[in-house]
């Protein structure tokens, strides 16, 4: 049987911060909290989670992964999201039906139209 | 309500080749392909899934998220997605209980250690 995707591990400056930023993000609760490690899930036993570690070296470019976000109401959830302390990014997508965010430590995310559009 | 997590989505040079490596990796099923672009999920209807996309740029350093998978069998999974083509690499990790490889376009990725060793 193959392996079980457990986790996606995020490099961070600060784990403990950025864990309770993509906590708020996703409406994630914390399931482990070590030092230098904070583990975030949908519900406690529901994988993947998000797991924040500490890394010594900065972020170099764009990330060659990311999270795309699927929101209720597109704009709504930018303007949420933006005002926890997101910002809107520029990576060349042009016009595009996605929103592109970078978290506080500049990683960047998408978010997504919204599943039924108005109209 | 906050936004769901709806992919992890990976740059990728091959996006169609390195999604049949993935689904392969982690029991996975395409349930979208477009030129260029491919979905995996656990099940069809299970997210977040894995979204691969086209880039034109090469992959620069240690990538700043990554997948950890739980296996079964931590020796038998490594030995497994060896002979797939991920090969082991050393990331300065050290002694740790988990083991890291690289997928077939060098994306990092760690083999947790089994939910029950023996013992």
């Amino acid at each position: 049987m193959p392996s079980r995707w457990e986790q996606v591990v995020v490099d961070a400056e600060d784990p403990a911060q950025l864990a309770r930023w993509w906590g708020e993000a996703l409406g994630y609760v914390i399931v482990n909290e070590e030092p230098g490690e904070v583990e975030i899930r949908r519900t406690p036993d529901e994988r993947p989670g998000l797991l924040f570690v500490p890394v010594p070296e900065g972020r170099t470019g764009k990330n060659r992964l990311h999270l795309d976000l699927r929101p209720d109401d597109q704009a709504t959830e930018v303007e949420r999201l933006v005002g926890m302390g997101a910002r809107p990014i520029d990576i060349g997508q042009g016009d595009v039906g996605w929103v592109v965010l970078a978290d506080p430590e500049g990683n960047e995310f998408c978010v997504l139209s919204s599943p039924a559009p108005p109209g």
